[in-house]
């Protein structure tokens, strides 16, 4: 949760002169999300997100990130409808920051997700990438299984003094992957950051996704890998195969996983887990003071990645017929 | 700006199960308020806004500031309706902590606040006073003029550090204050905290006043005092007579000042300064490293202790006929 950009009465009502959705009647800034600021926008039109974009999202990116949830949308995904400006630009600029503004979503994310949320989180997730399908716009994963090894070798200091002896683990790990990541699965757009906090329930029911700034092409069964690692882990550590299976169960009601997809689920979690234990271990020490939010501990991502490596079940996903 | 508490989906349930407001649909961390959590809560049946009770609200006050709000949205005051649970009570529990819902307002707080802004302001707070008037609890203004010196004798060394010889201007300051301080002035509930973020406007007009968890009986001049100083300052750390006089001026369209009031009103800022650089000298070291609150800088107001101290025109705030 993070507001880091705060902004006046006036320089609202400079930005809302540039787009037809009327005059504010309310504004406040609102806890959602880590990378960026947002708040709570309502016209006499509607209610909205205004989003400004703070470091880590590339300005080049976000008409890949914008388009995409304007196709989702156009494609009966329930996610946020980005609002055009008057020039038609889904991007418009605030304090020299890019902004966009999007439609309000209706619903809760949940804290502790049960068997049956995994599974409509599943079913959530294969929409997404079944929606996207057609979508023009590439984005390469700039956090992928290329990216782990150079990223890891400016934190060798940082695991060491998180867990000694961990720098060598992580090591063996990144080799592991490398030589076991597998490149010929089905690839399509995938969300990355398929999160509980970036999942709305109405009731039971999946209701929306959010948060697609991490969104980027790489294999389908890799955003499922971390949607296992995100949400089927419970709070002792301990990995819980029953929501796995129904996490997988959900995703398969809409797309089917082939054969590969299916074999290649634990070393796409084992990667997962390592994908976020790496910019968790960044992001831990190079927060800045001022930032409203709190750093996510590795650690967390650590745990996981010791269940991954010991894994060697191939059926922990789900069951293989 | 402040989220200090997480509410867990569950515990939300819960915590709506003890009212009759129906099921959330929406829940979001809001940053309004230094002092509690504040969220963003829609339900079936309205939209409101969760505040959950941090460090400074004594519990024991609650039932004063809830009352109070009570009373003046019955009295027709915009302000934030406090909404009974189930069992009549405004005060329920979260995580131990006491917590209220009330109506969700509309409107926005102005950053700038021009002259038109200060009038408005000040006709908010006269219709304030008046709508208070018979309300039957009562609340000491524990951070009044009787508490300044106890206060600063636990800062000097805080005083000191920020400014070299500070601690004895402020010491011949609390004489001086002490010494003229206005007893026999008329009382009633002040706001005691009416600072431009704590007052919404619709376009140019006065909409709501929020967050009345300061509130007490204290003479009704202060209250004006303290809007003089929080509202009519420039960025420069110039006073805008101009705009404090539209203030005053608003305020008289509907409680117009006695004579001691009119005449007290340069002590009586003067006062409002020190209460406020004392308490943010206390807060700028005293903020927990956890907390998602920037503390608000001391010396904006030791700006305005000085200006006070050489002021010696009493029609500064108001022309005299």
């Amino acid at each position: 949760m993070a507001v880091y950009t705060d902004i006046s009465d006036e320089e609202l009502a400079e930005l809302l002169a540039r787009y037809d959705l009327g005059a504010a009647q309310a504004f406040k800034g609102i806890a959602e999300g880590v990378e960026n600021s947002n708040f709570l926008l309502e016209t006499d039109r509607g209610r909205f997100i205004l989003t400004i974009y703070e470091r880590r999202v590339r300005p080049e990116d976000l008409p890949f990130f914008l388009g995409l949830m304007s196709w989702l949308a156009d494609h009966d995904y329930p996610c946020a409808t980005p609002m055009p400006g008057r020039d038609g630009e889904l991007i418009q600029t605030v304090r020299g920051k890019p902004a966009a503004i999007v439609g309000f979503l209706q619903g809760l994310s949940v804290r502790r997700p049960g068997v049956a949320h995994c599974r409509e989180a599943g079913e959530g997730l294969a929409r997404l990438h079944l929606a996207a399908e057609g979508f023009p716009m590439g984005r390469a994963n700039d956090l992928g299984q290329a990216a782990w090894e150079p990223l890891f070798s400016g934190l060798k200091d940082a695991a060491e003094s998180l867990k000694p002896g961990l720098a060598a683990t992580i090591a063996a790990d990144l080799a592991h992957l490398a030589a076991r990541w597998p490149t010929d699965l089905p690839q399509g757009v995938i969300h990355a950051d398929y999160f509980p906090d970036n999942v709305f329930f109405q009731g039971e029911r999946f209701a929306a996704a959010i948060d697609f700034y991490f969104a980027c092409v790489d294999a389908l069964a890799y955003d499922l890998a971390v949607a296992l690692n995100a949400w089927c882990f419970e709070a002792d550590g301990s990995f819980n195969i029953t929501s796995a299976r129904a996490m997988v169960a959900g995703y398969e009601r809409h797309r089917p996983l082939s054969g590969p997809e299916r074999d290649a689920l634990p070393i796409l979690a084992h990667g997962a887990a390592m994908r976020f234990f790496l910019t968790r271990l960044n992001d831990w020490g190079a927060t800045p003071a001022g930032a409203l939010v709190r750093p996510k501990d590795p650690l967390e991502y650590e745990r996981k990645l010791a269940v991954h490596r010991s894994a060697t079940d191939l059926v922990l996903f789900g069951d293989r017929s």
